[in-house]
């Protein structure tokens, strides 16, 4: 069958279950060529071929409702649901979003990108489906280590509580993002094993008929040790704690099975549990081998050997900048320890753990937990570090607010991808962290121009014992600046001039820094004389560096890769206004919209957010000032 | 013995069974009496007179470390460790903390008020005694309500992976703030009503030494069997398969049975969970009969009768109105549902229920998944109702963001205890909200001048269809104003004149408007002619009012009981900015600091935020206004 033919899945209904396997195939073959040329999540689509597809068969999408958590293993279902076409825009500018996307189809009823959300979704639709009287299932998919998140646990607990009618299925492949962690983990690793108990159980329940004793006084004992057959075998016993029916565990590479355990909770009335194990990159040898994960998001490749093809980077990551900066000073100060929340090989934490076992603690999904965790350590004179990325650091922001600057501790925070991400798309895109870290007390917020300020910034930071304090910097690769042996101690708030000028000034800092000194040199050809200055303290500001621009009457220009909304700028114009400063004040920033998916470059153009806008914004700034001068 | 002598635990060391329960009751006493006059959190303390006299017994505070989850159950710790004379102060300006607060003792280790971050910090603090390789013993206590938490979910699992000495003690009242909701409290309940099968346990356990069959081919099985009788107790069963030694129930109210208990977890290694049967309110009748949790948190009372003495409120509570109106709207709208985080009865939505048994949810302390759960009703066409407290919205920041913002859905959030809360101090002040929902795109934000506004808002909200939309309200009792029969709808992003003015313009919303009102007579008197205008638009602002302004060339001065970083007045500075507009702008607001208990008469008078105050601010504006005048 040519995929790209598909436009419902409506044909799966009459396919039995040998078409579906060779279907299976051809949809592996489909997603390991399409996935070599761009890249995109591989190993967890391969993962989930056969579960999506005996989901298509037994349920009616879209009256039924698929709520796939994270949403990165959606492949499936866009090419069952109509959108093989699109896969040469997968993740592009304007293409295919790598989530599920509502405006895309019918058939995607939730958006995501985020973990662990599904179950609270699923439970919403559940409810608004019994107040409305109809009858479609609610299906919620999710993996083993979203599963850890908070609010998947807080919405399993109300979910067994309230009993509706709704089904999770566990997609457990014994691997989140990164191996999983927590005592969670070690229970469905228990019941992966359960099943060498079926037989035992038959033995038993025959072995119990025939103890005579049971006909007599210990008759209400019998029905307790009935009762704790189910616990004998475990399976299921957590979740059916928890008030779930429990089906599985059931081999999530056999469509017989999953049919049939699909089919079953389909008619199973209250809350149901179908344990699915899979295996990410099922069906694709490296990627099914792969024991570092690296097939979970990947470039392009070639198919054959299954080599990863690395984009020519001129300088090291910003991650792997900032995990090395930390590992050459734990070795120094042994009080630093390193948190983070299921991201060790995405934040470059790897060798940080291998040199210091003890001091590097992955969490696994559990942003809440492990801020506070980190204020935990601060209250013990300890200096925890907590590596998060920006977007995910949102889960956090009550435990910042509340637990590490209310209390004034000194936690480092290292914000990982703060700024535009690119393909992931707008779930992911890293620029509300200063608007929701500036208006938290006590907190310092910085950013560097370049991966040797970066290293310093670190180093900085762990001086630096009088609060919180939050280094952000961006997804990817430095600009392959020279770095410094000496790490050199930053004075916090201070500013730093980069190019002289006496017309305007451009305040910016982190990835908008090239783009100032290229515009600065074209405002030079036009005969404007703009300085450029490095604002790499958002918070505090530079005040002694403002109040000299205030003096000196210059116009400001503010860029920033962060909405705008309560951002840099906008501290720049609270600064002015109690600075009671006659000054002219222009902002660039992110507007206040959600960024979809696309190339950086492409999505800075979109938002106007390149040199030559930059350029045209200084000119403007400069005319109107010229105008005002010449009206007063 | 004499509390007010009382300078550290320590004595207690010695102290017989029959001494401490002396003390028990001395200290219920105390509490009662002390509490009679200016209120405070008597029901949880009276719960756990007894199990905090045993933690000082076998604990060595401040080297063993004490978390109180939540922290409002603190005030016998506060007590034992020579704070009882401080008592007539409580909750007061200046006065003693209503929680932990690390300034006070050095036994007060982790400063609270949000729920569920015990077991985080308890994590943090084990760490960090594990790698400085001391052997202090970490002693997190938390109640049955706040284990729903995601965050203390989340803990829970990674403090039974990592086993890391450490114990929790599981202070089960079956009622957090308000009856519990929850699977997880269904399994207490079963864990609670374990205790009848000890004798069961022992019945099995010979009947299966007795049973020929295991001797035999069954060898096996007859392991598991044993086994299983763990399971078969039910009791702890749940957290041990969590990786903890579960021990109890134990009687909260047995002091002997307490220190047993205590003394054993002390000795065993890795995580144990100590479970603790309390009752709320326990040894003062009228708190102990109470089924409607109203004694948890408590103004003055007289003591003989157990009467609350009401202060006499001039207008209907906010939350009540709020309630109220939705309650006549869902006679009309059957899409309306409500749902809160366990604050159905500090949100007045008691009667709601009443009247929609079946929309009204209850989730427990959950606010990620209330959030969440909201936008998955609402992507069915569904008009779901977050009625949450501000502080407690922090926690669904990223669900805000990510799950219902992003999507645009239809949320409605009735922002309950906006601004300055008063008594509950810092952990609870609700000056954040407009910070952090003002940059998230698609989000509507107002707040009305009084109940009968307020009423309006509700009604126009649920109109609304255009994405999400919240609105806030103080904690309190409206102004005692009129309220219209019909409901009005209100323009969204529409400002109202309230007095008018030509030398400058107060722009305002909320509870500062009546100080607005005032100062614009004060002003008048000194010949100033203040225009007032309520901004009950925080997002989006008036743009055709504030332009008008600009051309007016009028004097702006921003008054907000918020945040300034971020707030009403930044997003003025950057309208005025972007605008291009030359104008004189000046915020009055909350500075950046954390504002801690009081009552918020004090409160606003420590920031600076009065009638004399603002004439004050604004005649200094005016006088700039003029001298800029004279200059130009």
């Amino acid at each position: 069958m040519n995929l790209e033919d598909i436009r419902d899945p409506h044909f799966l209904k009459t396919y039995e279950t040998e078409q579906i396997n060779k279907l299976a195939g051809e949809i592996r073959s489909f997603l390991i060529e399409k996935l070599s040329v761009r890249g995109g999540h591989l190993g967890p689509n391969l993962g989930v071929v056969e579960l999506t597809l005996a989901m298509h068969k037994v349920f009616d999408s879209p009256k039924d409702k698929f709520i796939w958590d994270v949403g990165h293993q959606a492949y499936v279902h866009k090419i069952l649901t109509g959108r093989a076409s699109q896969f040469d825009t997968l993740r592009q500018y304007k293409g295919l979003c790598g989530f599920p996307k509502r405006v895309e189809s019918e058939h995607d009823v939730w958006e995501t990108g985020h973990s662990s959300t599904s179950l609270s979704a699923a439970m919403g639709m559940a409810i608004a489906r019994d107040l409305k009287k109809t009858d479609d299932n609610v299906i919620a998919v999710i993996g083993d280590g979203a599963l850890t998140g908070g609010m998947a646990l807080e919405a399993l607990n109300h979910i067994g509580h309230e009993k509706k009618d709704l089904i999770v299925i566990l997609n457990d492949n014994e691997m989140s993002i990164a191996p999983n962690v927590g005592a969670l983990h070690n229970v469905l690793g228990r019941m992966r094993t359960a099943r060498k108990y079926n037989k035992a159980k038959d033995e038993l329940e025959s072995l119990i008929r025939k103890i005579p004793a049971f006909g007599g006084k210990l008759a209400a004992t019998a029905e307790r040790v009935k009762d704790s057959l189910k616990y004998l075998l475990v399976s299921g016993m957590f979740f059916e704690e928890l008030g779930y029916t429990y089906l599985g565990p059931v081999d999530g590479h056999d469509v017989e099975d999953l049919i049939e355990n699909l089919i079953y909770a389909k008619k199973t009335k209250g809350p149901v549990i179908v344990h699915v194990l899979t295996k990410k990159g099922k069906g694709y040898e490296p990627a099914e081998m792969d024991k570092k994960d690296s097939w979970h998001g990947v470039g392009p490749y070639k198919i054959e050997s299954g080599e990863q093809i690395k984009p020519q980077q001129v300088g090291p990551s910003y991650s792997g900048v900032v995990s090395k900066t930390l590992e050459k000073i734990s070795h120094q100060d042994e009080r630093i320890t390193v948190i983070t929340p299921a991201m060790t090989i995405g934040s470059k934490l790897v060798d940080y753990g291998k040199a210091f076992p003890d001091r590097l603690f992955d969490v696994g999904i559990a942003e809440q937990h492990a801020t506070t965790m980190a204020a935990g350590l601060a209250t013990q004179d300890m200096k925890p570090v907590l590596s998060i990325y920006s977007t995910f650091l949102q889960r956090g922001y009550d435990q910042v607010v509340h637990d590490v600057a209310r209390q004034n501790l000194n936690v480092l925070f290292t914000i990982d991808r703060s700024g535009l991400v690119g393909a992931d798309g707008e779930t992911h895109q890293g620029v509300f962290d200063i608007a929701f870290l500036r208006h938290i007390p006590n907190m310092v917020l910085m950013m560097g121009k370049d991966e040797n300020e970066l290293q310093h910034m670190v180093y900085s930071a762990l001086q630096y014992e009088d609060g919180p304090i939050a280094i952000r910097f961006p997804r990817g690769n430095g600009l392959g600046v020279p770095m410094d042996e000496e790490f050199e101690k930053i004075p916090i708030g201070s500013w730093e001039v980069l190019k002289e000028g006496d017309d305007v000034v451009i305040l910016t800092f982190g990835t908008t820094i090239p783009m100032a000194l290229e515009a600065w040199e074209i405002l030079a050809k036009s005969g404007i004389s703009a300085r450029v200055i490095n604002a790499r303290f958002i918070k505090p500001l530079d005040s002694k560096m403002l109040n000299q621009l205030y003096a000196e009457n210059m116009p400001i220009l503010t860029l920033e890769e962060a909405v705008l909304q309560g951002g840099f700028g906008s501290a720049v114009l609270e600064h002015a206004a109690d600075s009671h400063a006659n000054v002219m004040i222009d902002r660039m920033g992110i507007p206040d919209c959600f960024i979809e998916h696309g190339s950086v470059t492409k999505l800075l153009e979109e938002i106007g957010l390149t040199t030559p806008d930059l350029v045209n914004r200084v000119k403007e700034l400069v005319k109107r000032k010229t105008e005002k001068g010449l009206l007063t």
